[in-house]
């Protein structure tokens, strides 16, 4: 098969959504003409961000501090360009992040699980590929791993996010110029099934391997960078910021931004990102208001970053989106919001100091000393019975925190209710800042912003970068 | 104290949010000129419509009927005017619907539950008055009592929204062109505490008082219409849908809005009027989703009209948003969505025909039948017992029914969960259509909307018409 055969046939595959729904993606999309070139594209991700979380981050900010978010600020200028973005992918209205990020990386709706693997195995080729091949120092950086859904899907062709070990493998041979994240497990020989070194194997193809925010904050862009500082995801902003230790040794999103902006724009051709607040999901998967909210502050001043940039640049286009809802949340009783503006740490946190053998009374002081909140009595019996009721060992891995339930004893404390614990299907939030943006329709199927970043870009969309 | 100057107070009063949120409200509008006249003005307004109520709403008219809803088509076009909306009152980052219609209908932010009455007793010109003393025509339809928070911020100024008597009273005396909706209780003389006969004074007073859907079908216009057709709010669409007798009797609010821009529309001075979608709030409240989901879709045709209206008549400004989140639902699970397509009743009036005498066998058909849901055995048992443990006389009114524990236990057959069981402080949807869209910002605070609507039917702001 021809190429340019192969990819219509690809595009085709997109437009239609199954058999129930012929209505999905088939709409034409408007006509555009790109003059100006976006010479550089940045586009950030807040996962999972319902419009809830947007909302009440942007509140907490004003409320704490008396200033607005970024991303608020920007439509406040007035002249923001906005569309709300629909998330399906090809299997289900309800997507996930793989699929969700496969659709802006690769063009074409795929199933859920799938990181640019179409229903009928089509491997369209992933943006930041082609944006290399046209000369662009391309990367990522993320809070959570880098080779999880959301970058990888920029990134490779895998039929499931969850082989994040080969995907580490597959981003040492695409040699981007920056990966920055979590994840050391996926790259250190002690820790991969196959033992293989791959930090070394980067170090010996020419990387910079950072461990740590020093080390970070030296980087001056003469290599390319992988930067992983953290096993599994990175710690939750409120938690590093609360911290002083952690946050000498780890960088925040915002950090990690601005100084990937700065290495990738040395480049004369230009530069193409993904800047992931990979953590706000994992937070509303949790329905950990603390760690949600303060998550979204910290992707908001990457945004702060990127628009800045921008403005000074002229020649950027910035996009700022989610790939899907996630837990709904809402704040219910503005009276008790204030709790939130002095809590210094996360749900997961909290939880994962106690023990079946904490006294209830120890239970309440260390709840209060760290996040403001005075529980009740029977609010506090409850939370220790789901300790000993589920425990054997009386110790809990962060993942094995009672999470919801405390989330649900919280309600009636910070105001703050949640719908689920899971993606929802809601259309979200889209804003876009800098050339190209002008030609944003109001409503985005999520698939046509690949075209759309390379049309912007006038990088010829068929391009074969493999 | 002089006119001007007393507003000059008021709208000062307005910008400021209490003295812990310096920000909101007091960033500058944008300078804006409305050059084409909107002679006409259609506020449409889906009461505490979350994110997730017009995107499942959409979602189900996709699936069911392969169309888009008509909200979703106007943003497809790809030129629509959109913007992000505050809602928060003078009082509250969680406002409730008073305080939010009076933000629009008087300019300014007031305590909840108040109508146009400010925190320090300012008492705003009501905008219907205002178009009123402009020549237009003016009015309300909605599928709530008409005497509600929401079309009375339009008309009013009264201390309390419950004053819903007061505000019946006051109706007749503003004369307006046509108020359409429920509660017939406040101005029946056998409901009325005072025994006063609004209907009939309306009647003395040159109105058509119309009280079924035929009546309101033969309405040419001809006389000022009070249209009454419900005690209470009005049925719920999916339950008049499916009930040949009160399809025959109650007009839906499309059906309403029809007649209304029809009879509205004679004055060739123009006219404004105010359509809310009321019990999409109350479905919210109750965690309903078969009630939410197809009352959004009677406020979306409602919507469809108006904007062909204005298509046609090209100088009419078409509004449409809600003044809050409700309860945040979303669809956390695809497959099960499809449940919905074939429901035929509200949880409301399912729960309102089942009683304690009903065997469990008996309350598994019934439900399966209206709703098509197959509830196990032990959710049939949870259900009877509430009825049970909380009743005396085995009856429940309406208001009384078990709908957030059903809600609960629907989650698991319908994918929807729900957030909370009030309003919620989210950011929310507006979009406009017809001359005076192109000067909506991307953010705008809900009481500038006034102003808004007033400069772009070149209608003096300050006008004062009481």
């Amino acid at each position: 098969m021809k190429r340019r055969e192969f990819f219509s046939k690809s595009m085709l595959a997109s437009i239609g959504f199954g058999v129930v729904n012929p209505t999905l993606g088939l709409s034409k999309p408007p006509v555009r003409t790109f003059r100006k070139q976006a010479k550089n594209i940045i586009f950030l991700v807040s996962d999972g961000m319902s419009t809830g979380t947007l909302t009440m981050a942007d509140l907490l900010l004003r409320q704490k501090e008396g200033k607005k978010s970024r991303w608020m600020s920007y439509y406040l200028g007035g002249f923001a360009k906005r569309a709300l973005m629909d998330t399906a992918s090809s299997n289900s209205l309800v997507t996930d992040s793989a699929a969700a990020g496969s659709s802006w990386g690769g063009g074409m709706r795929v199933p859920n699980g799938s990181l640019n693997v179409g229903p009928k195995g089509e491997l369209p080729v992933p943006i930041l590929q082609k944006f290399k091949h046209a000369g662009k120092s391309v990367g990522c950086v993320t809070s959570v791993q880098i080779t999880h859904a959301t970058p990888a899907s920029f990134c490779v062709n895998e039929k499931s996010r969850s082989a994040m070990p080969e995907i580490a493998a597959k981003y040492l041979e695409l040699e981007f110029d920056l990966m920055m994240g979590g994840g050391a497990e996926v790259f250190d020989a002690s820790m991969r099934k196959d033992k293989r070194d791959l930090f070394g194997a980067f170090q010996k193809a020419g990387f910079s391997v950072v461990r740590d925010r020093d080390q970070m904050m030296d980087l001056n862009g003469d290599k390319p960078v992988l930067g992983v500082y953290s096993e599994g995801g990175m710690p939750y902003a409120i938690d590093r910021e609360n911290d002083p230790e952690l946050k000498k040794k780890v960088p925040s999103l915002a950090e990690m931004s601005r100084k990937a902006i700065e290495i990738l724009s040395q480049n004369p051709k230009g530069f193409a990102m993904q800047i992931e607040g990979g953590k706000v999901d994992w937070a509303a998967h949790a329905n950990d208001a603390p760690a949600l909210l303060y998550d979204q502050l910290d992707f908001d001043e990457a945004v702060g970053i990127a628009l800045d940039f921008a403005a000074k640049d002229g020649e950027t286009l910035v996009i700022m989106t989610t790939d899907h809802g996630n837990a709904n949340p809402g704040l219910f009783a503005a009276d008790k919001f204030s709790r939130l503006y002095t809590t210094s740490h996360s749900n997961e946190w909290v939880l994962s100091q106690l023990s079946p053998d904490n006294t209830a009374g120890q239970v309440a002081d260390f709840i209060e000393t760290y996040q403001g909140l005075q529980l009740k009595k029977e609010e506090i019996d409850a939370l220790m019975k789901s300790y000993r009721g589920t425990s054997t060992d009386g110790l809990y891995g962060s993942t094995k925190v009672p999470n919801h339930l405390y989330a649900q004893l919280q309600y009636a404390h910070t105001g703050i209710g949640w719908a689920g614990t899971g993606h929802s299907a809601d259309h979200v939030e889209l804003a876009m800042y800098g050339p190209g943006s002008e030609n944003l329709p109001a409503y985005i199927e999520n698939y046509k912003l690949h075209n759309f970043m390379l049309d912007a870009a006038h990088v010829p969309a068929l391009t074969y970068a493999g």
